[in-house]
């Protein structure tokens, strides 16, 4: 069978779309969403009627292949085709937001009116016909963005499809799926105002339809300065979303139907309502307040909030009140809401969705403590979803225990992709990052956490990609959730594919890279929390990498942006430039700022102002862009850019302060600093300085080539010359001049060719098996003498198993430290570590029922490992999976294990996250497991809690274990423990001689390869 | 009987210089420079002739005043004088280095030759001859620096005497006294090769000459480069000394009159002398090496250097040698240089002057250990005077116990106004501070250090002012010792009139007051070691204080130089000028760097760029000041301001950094920054910050105004507004505009008119008695509203005695801190704290034997208070005097009390330097005394000792001990105990809430007046 949809066809009145005559009437609205997308790809727009309208009119002619949309719920026409035998509803009545999706043949029915196929979308409900007819939208190649971002489809003059389309779609995996649009002033509000007069249905249609396009159903309405039961204007709004079938919600702290802005307006001495947000002192007040909002907006489909917060998101008593007067305020306040809801909605109220908030204090009332029971198993919240909630910054906060899984009314989930408050705001451009949403919100699934899921995404624009990938997860939580490990790649691919169809398939990779590339970097930090002292400006070269990084994504989006076709070009400003360019861009202007600081701490006046050029360049380019944003297509998102996103000093934008540039000023006299690029060692040579360099370089058997760097600070031309072992150690240029401000970087290489290609030669020829060589170079200069010490690592490890890591340090044998006397202004530099990627164990160990799982892309640098089943409590030694990393080491004794973990809060209120580590040489039969804890006794989760606020601003938690090692190769273990813990990387180092501190920590150490 | 000088008299040869025939050759030209004086006062030379020319001759005609000089132990004329009766010289034979300065009648004498009266100056030996005639080069008004600095005196056309000067002076009190030329590169040696064309005796003439003028007799030569007994050339530099009766020294680190510099030409495989400075390995070439340096010079008079160092000032023996290796080659090497002395210089070695520096590891083996007895007592060391040393920042080291004051060779001081070393060099200009130099050199003549006194003054030059005052306490301890409080102010005032005679008087005191003053601010920190981080740039306003101190005496001194006469003009210069405004436009410009920093972070960008220039004006003032120096008076001081002194990095110039200048950029809207000035508080005023300010300036009851700041830092205009209490406080001025980067400072009064003029009005109307009032005012300005509190104390504080200290603290009764949410970027203000002058004691108790006595001036921020006697040890409660602080305090409870004492280190190996601490409420009576520390029980001294560095570099000691107050008035009692311990200030506040740091600590506090 062959359904065909074409211009031709839609012109010649064949392909209309065909409506059960008592079709819902949001059903309706669709179809023309529908006609529209088919006008989009076919230049053609299909008529919409209903089947008696057609018949009447006599509209379908012999032949005619239409779209047939009925849902079971209305009308007949769903029993007439499953009479006619052309389709089996049986499945279909049993589900919620379900639709049949079929080719039929027409012939066998009784009323065919000259129908010959037809498309049969079948929905079980409102819903279910909407994502029907918007799966056919998806098939023809139209875009969730087609009228939220103008994604114009690819033009096609015909399509045919076959059998192989038809589908019965399975039932959402979350109940309700939804987003918060909040913190909407100055972006969303201003460009609401300009666009539609305010934030009414004018503007709520487009909201509600990429809600639905992107296969949600619920949502919070803006709510600073806004009320939505009222701006439509009047209940228009709320109508149309009901309509639509969008279920409405307020957010946690606006119960019954009245937004938090309307007490403000409604109160006062002489107010019916009285003059106090205050259930004690205004019962009758507060309640007519509700009652009157149950009254207005009752009868439409809603989740209502129930419970009570204090006013602007505050608490709700005061100080001095106890846990207990608090609990029983919660309790009296539900049981008069819940008789409003019975009498003004439904008096089966278990009908009537509900939900409240455990947010920020009212998780403490919900579980009591040991001398006054909380609101859990309370029959006032029998049916109400429980509403949990991430800690703002996309990490869960406390979970269901297995034994309150199954609470009634089930658990929902307050997610952030966009925070207003402490430590610091984010809201002006997308921050967040797939794999993190995917590894949180699978957890949460998995946690039983199924009932609703809402999502604050601040002003929506920029913040479509990883929405997008939220709600297809919630849709579809089978084919996305936590087995499919590639699930954010995946969905990367697939939603370049559908916004970009016409890109070349080389093009759409480095779109996906770009997608997945800046959102990493602005997750590790957020463009508001950026600041100058994030990444070190010179340790590990971390912070010029990052601007290499930056440089490299910038570029190529520029280039892309620039060769888009028309289709392409208004959608990849939205959905890939703009938020890259502006997320990296303040990125970058940070790390210029410190390279000038670091450099015009060393009296580098012209390098330094140098950066500080490039400084201003980022501040000007800031403007510019969101200048273009502004007036871009036809000033369509006039708003969007205007949030201050540079600096913050506070939580928010208050006081926030652009970069501080930092100028030296030239010394009289030629001279050059020498530098040993990624540390912060450099020296002039000055004799009495008592500094020597080092280039370690070469202790990792796999380097081919080590750097320094000269920099020529003084007035006038410095000369520089090199001397030492050059027989031993090939120096890229040996002498030569600078003038004053310029700088040069100077490769050193073996002189004996080995390890010419970066090959792993452990062996040069001088010293070789002895462990290490060590050479000597000489920077003389107008200023000095600079000593270079260069050891090689001359090591044989061929021994070793591959992948151990291997301690590189400069105290191995023959290199203690008291061989370098390293002082860099009173502060020796470490003697050596060991850093692993949590990815790149040498072994693991599986059990039972549980595995340790790679994340890919996850980490802040590489990966994360993570346990599965994600919800289960290991006992390590018992029955816990472990990873195994083979250290080897050049001397016994106490170092430090550094744990980089993913800044998870505990899942439960014990408060415990902790994996197990074990230390023992290879040969050693069961070495002492230890539990660490990730996370202090006393870790709490937001406002003032000051280890939560590192850990969500640095995107880590850090954690250490001291244990003793031996001499050789030992197995350091990783045992899964409690459920949320996710080990990114390792760090090990002798007690009390930690690495130099950076943001990201010390990049990786050899391992044998 | 009157005696007449005049031109005429001189022209007529009545004035001639009358010698012994037999005269010291040194005697004979030191007339030279006699007869020099009397031309620069009178316009014309006299001759100088011997006796027997003069009767040869006939020169001398009747009515003749010759000035006639002689000493007693060369020819007969002494004996002649005193048989005749003129003269009576028994007391004088008994003495050295003294002279008889007398009118007398020579009609009685046999051989008057007409000869009618004389001015005699008859010396003990050859320095007391010497001193004799500069005696009346004084009485003429001759400056000791007529020769060196080109001081010229004011011309008279006469000057006659009387017997009024007839004296006989006593004999100096310091046996050796002397300077130490030192780090004379590149100042010293460029000027000394330009001028003089070498270390030669042209150049040590003038050397000599300035430290006979001095009173000095002794000192050792430069020896970085040169070789003073091979530069002269020859051995004239040594013999010109002989001649003048300049007893010569080496450095401590140079034996047997060798240089240190010369064995490193010497030395070599072929040498006679060998190639190691190792008396062990190469003990024959190093014996060989001094008994030529013996052969070379021992005839002359020297104080011989005895002992060994290692090469370039650096330890004898390696890390490996025990303390034990160490003491018995010492000894060994002491043997052997005793044996060539006796043989090579005098068979009587206790005739022979001889040296040890018991200097930083000597010092260990003079003392030894538990198991290897030390040098101490030990026969070689009979008669060699022990050379101490202070700890290279003019603080001395360990003391002569009483027991062994009576060593027989006695003892030396090493003292330094210039050095080069660990932590921070300090060479370039003179940072040495008179009322510090005489609390240390006279506490060392205190504890008998009385047989040689030498100073490191560097380069000489701008050392001139503490040097002359250094050697002029060596010569007269009785009348400048520590007996004479007012030395120092004394002798500064001495000094002026000495320098400038033509000064007016009011002129003469302010330039006293320049050189106490810049010397002051230079001691507190040394340009070198000056930086940005040193002085608060916002606390207390120290900084802002302080660039005002600069400011006034360096508009001062430019005005006093501007209008010199031709005679002063230059001197000034030198003297004055030159190094006050080196110093202190140094200082400034790092108190500039420190406001640039504090103002870019808060982003007052217009306000930080002013800084900015003023830093780019000082770097350039700096630049001329020393090309002024090298040209002024045909380039006379050419090479003397060649020393680095900007931003030590190191201890030495190496790597030294300028100023870096920080820039803010401009916020995009109109903001303004209000702030307390003296407080890192200030806001925008942002609600959300939650930020608040006190403006607790009227908690102290003297205070008639407060002031608050604001910074108008983003673009366009920005108005403010200030409304609140303003019924209550007077505000200047209530509302303005203030266009993007201009300030204003806003004073607030009491509106009820008391405190109008600042008296210690405590009765407000509002509140009096209440112990407090307490207003608000609000800035409101286009970024927000600021809150400022105003708590005005309004105690009744009649009842408490005069020079009571009062706790006036935030949080006082009704102000406790939980009233000021005072949230600075996550750290709070101090809640409060007394600060106390250790001068302001309210009352102080003598003891039989015991006093504690004020040092005025000596402090770094008033005086200082010391016990006297110097040298001893009191026992707190027992035999020790002490200082009685009241405080009268609103709270009991237990308190922090800090003291700020003089950085001095403990006087013996006890390592103890400790005072007595009680606190009571005033009607105890007996509370406990507690020992406090001032330095660990570890502390030492010298490199690497970092609580030492911080000391000598802050030029304080700080301390801490916590105790327990009672409500209302306490005594706090400071007693004395271990000699050295000089109390400056006290700083008291509640445990663990100290107040903001800074360098000079917080400002004296209020106390009842």
């Amino acid at each position: 069978m062959q359904y065909c949809i074409s211009k031709e066809n839609i012109l010649n009145g064949k392909n209309k779309i065909l409506i059960e005559d008592k079709e819902h009437k949001g059903t309706v609205r669709v179809a023309g969403w529908l006609a529209g997308d088919m006008e989009a790809v076919f230049g053609a727009k299909p008529s919409i009627c209903t089947i008696q309208s057609a018949k009447a009119d006599e509209g379908l002619c012999d032949g005619t292949m239409p779209v047939i949309v009925t849902s079971v719920d209305t009308g007949d026409l769903a029993d007439k085709l499953e009479k006619d035998g052309v389709a089996d509803l049986s499945n279909l009545r049993k589900k919620r937001e379900s639709y049949i999706f079929k080719l039929v043949n027409m012939h066998a029915c009784e009323e065919r009116n000259g129908v010959n196929t037809a498309l049969a979308v079948i929905g079980s409900d409102k819903r279910g016909t909407i994502y029907g007819m918007l799966h056919l939208s998806e098939l023809l190649g139209v875009s969730p963005f087609i009228d939220w971002l103008d994604v114009k489809p690819v033009h096609r003059d015909e399509m045919t499809f076959d059998e192989t389309v038809n589908m019965e779609s399975k039932e959402p995996s979350v109940r309700y799926r939804g987003f918060f649009i909040n913190d909407e002033w100055p972006a969303f509000g201003n460009w609401c105002n300009k666009r539609f007069g305010g934030f009414n249905a004018k503007c709520y249609e487009h909201v509600f339809e990429l809600l639905l396009r992107l296969k949600g159903n619920y949502m919070w309405p803006a709510m600073w300065s806004a009320i939505f039961p009222q701006d439509g204007p009047d209940l228009l709004n709320a109508e149309l979303a009901d309509e639509l079938g969008v279920v409405m919600g307020m957010s946690h702290h606006e119960p019954c139907l009245r937004q938090g802005e309307e007490y403000k307006y409604l109160r006062g001495p002489e107010s019916i309502y009285g003059d106090a947000w205050d259930f004690r002192k205004n019962k009758e007040g507060i309640t007519r307040f509700w009652e009157d909002g149950l009254k207005r907006g009752g009868h439409l489909e809603n989740v209502i909030t129930v419970g009570m917060r204090g006013e602007f998101d505050s608490t709700i008593l005061g100080k001095e009140a106890t846990l207990g007067d608090n609990i029983d305020l919660i309790r009296d306040v539900l049981k008069t809401q819940n008789e409003l809801i019975r009498k003004y909605v439904n008096s089966d109220i278990e009908k009537v969705p509900r939900m409240i908030a455990l947010y920020k204090e009212v998780e403490a009332f919900y579980y009591g403590d040991d001398t006054y029971k909380g609101l859990q198993g309370d029959p006032e919240l029998d049916g109400v979803i429980l509403m949990l909630c991430d800690d703002n910054f996309g990490n869960l906060r406390t979970v269901p225990k297995e034994s309150e899984r199954d609470h009634k009314g089930g658990y929902g989930m307050y997610y952030h992709m966009d925070y207003h408050g402490w430590p610091i705001s984010y809201e002006w451009v997308n921050s967040s990052y797939l794999p993190k949403v995917w590894e949180q919100m699978s957890a949460a699934y998995e946690f039983g956490i199924r009932d609703l899921w809402i999502v604050n995404v601040g002003d929506i624009f920029t913040t479509e990609y990883p929405l997008s990938f939220f709600l297809e997860l919630a849709y579809d939580y089978e084919k996305w959730g936590a087995t499919n490990l590639n699930a954010p790649s995946e969905y990367t691919k697939k939603f370049v594919r559908t916004q970009f169809p016409t890109l070349s398939a080389e093009d759409a990779k480095s779109t996906e890279e770009l997608l997945t590339g800046y959102s990493h970097i602005a997750s590790n930090r957020r463009p508001e929390a950026m600041n100058v002292d994030v990444y070190d400006s010179v340790w590990y070269g971390e912070s010029e990498e990052l601007i290499d990084e930056c440089d490299r994504y910038m570029s190529l989006a520029k280039k892309l942006y620039k060769e888009c076709d028309d289709l392409s070009s208004y959608p990849f400003f939205e959905l890939v430039y703009y938020p890259l360019m502006a997320n990296l861009n303040v990125q970058k202007m940070w790390l210029y700022t410190g390279q000038n600081h670091a450099l015009a701490s060393i009296d580098a006046a012209d390098a330094a102002a140098e950066y500080a050029r490039k400084v201003s360049e980022c501040m000007a380019f800031d403007r510019d862009l969101i200048d273009k944003l502004h007036t871009i297509h036809d000033g369509m998102w006039y708003g969007m850019g205007m949030s201050e996103h540079i600096g913050f000093n506070f939580w928010n934008e208050e006081e926030c302060s652009f970069p501080v540039i930092h100028s030296a000023m030239r010394p009289d006299k030629p001279r050059i600093v020498t530098c040993i690029p990624g540390t912060d060692r450099h020296t002039e040579g000055g004799f009495w300085t008592g500094m020597t360099l080092v280039l370690d370089a070469f202790l990792r058997p796999d380097t081919s080539v080590g750097k320094i760097r000269l920099y020529s600070i003084g007035e006038g031309e410095a000369w520089y010359k090199i001397s030492g072992d050059t027989d031993k150690l090939q120096v890229s240029v040996t002498e030569g001049k600078l003038k004053c401000g310029e700088q040069t970087e100077i490769e050193i290489c073996l002189a004996d060719g080995s390890r010419k290609n970066g090959t792993d030669m452990t062996q040069v020829s001088e010293g070789a098996g002895s462990g290490c060589a060590e050479y000597v170079l000489y920077v003389e200069t107008p200023s000095g003498k600079t000593t270079i010490r260069v050891p090689v690592n001359t090591e044989d490890y061929s021994s070793l198993k591959k992948g151990t890591y291997v301690w590189c340090g400069l105290d191995r044998k023959g290199l203690s430290s008291e061989h370098y006397p390293v002082r860099t202004a009173e502060k020796c530099a470490p003697a050596g570590f060991i850093s692993i990627e949590a990815g790149h164990y040498t072994d693991k160990q599986d059990v039972a029922d549980g595995t340790f799982t790679e994340i890919e892309a996850y980490g802040r640098t590489l990966s994360g490992m993570k346990a599965y089943p994600l919800v289960k409590r290991f006992t390590p030694g018992v029955d816990a999976p472990f990873l195994e990393y083979d250290v080897y080491m050049e001397d016994a004794g106490e170092y430090t294990v550094r744990a980089y973990v993913t800044p998870a809060n505990p899942p439960y209120k014990d408060n415990l996250l902790r994996f197990g580590l074990s230390v023992g040489s290879k040969d050693m039969s069961d070495p002492e497991i230890v539990l660490v804890d990730t996370v202090a006794k006393s870790f709490g989760v937001g406002d003032d809690n000051y280890a939560w606020k590192q850990g969500v601003l640095d995107n880590i938690h850090i954690c250490h274990a001291d244990r003793t090692f031996a001499k050789g190769v030992n197995s350091l273990k990783i045992y899964a423990c409690d459920p949320g813990f996710v080990l990114q990387k390792l760090v090990i180092y002798k007690k009390d001689k930690a690495p130099a501190d950076s943001y990201l920590g010390p990049k990786e150490t050899y391992r044998i390869c």
